[in-house]
């Protein structure tokens, strides 16, 4: 069976960057190693890594992406849930052969060379996963 | 300035523990190491560890629990984040001197001895956040 190797990152959907900094880095200590912007997904995104895994505060940029329109609909909070495995093809086939959800059918690659996709949260309980393969 | 060690769980509410587990455990391969009932908390809970951190599946035993309402209001999915540090009190000292609203003014004691309190998802910019010193 494959494995999930760890959680790489929960990521929280904010609405103000500086204010949701003064809570996870000034008042708890947790260190930003970076402050993104990434265009092509209209987000900008703060890094928080805590032990093995990383809290990434994720800021839409526009309004026109889903993102934003979560952050409309639900208001800020926990969006996802990222687990990292050794071969994310092998574990999508898995899944599927469980009968669980994927909202992407095969894995995208990131700007850095990863490759992530998302599984329904319908599959998981409420929960929106995301898988990467670094 | 003190320090958050891990993450060391991340909530999911469940309304069927048993769908619940199909997709953590079965179809994800994660291994869950306990199934418990809380009769004090009124919960049932299955922990899923993952690398340094867990994934905790919360099931309401009652309908007249805070959890158990918030299930009925929200609906299944993750509901809090809980951070280890080695000194409860001093990071509580260190949140409320930088203006963070806790739930909890003095830290809890859980049965196993581990102390916890929660941050007031208001200060957090929407996530409900627990505090552990183990």
């Amino acid at each position: 069976m494959l494995k999930v190797n760890r959680i790489h990152h929960v990521a929280v959907v904010v609405d103000d960057m500086e204010e949701s900094l003064s809570f996870w880095r000034d008042a708890l200590g947790l260190q930003m190693t970076e402050l993104r912007d990434s265009p092509a997904e209209q987000v900008q995104i703060a890094f928080l890594p805590v032990a093995g895994s990383e809290i990434e505060l994720v800021r839409p940029t526009s309004a026109d992406s889903g993102l934003a329109k979560y952050l409309a609909k639900r208001g800020p909070g926990m969006h996802h849930i990222c687990l990292e495995t050794d071969d994310i093809e092998a574990m999508m086939m898995q899944l599927k052969a469980k009968g669980v959800r994927l909202i992407n059918d095969t894995p995208r690659t990131g700007v850095d060379g990863r490759k992530y996709a998302f599984i329904h949260p319908e599959s998981t309980g409420g929960v929106l996963v995301e898988l990467y393969q670094l």
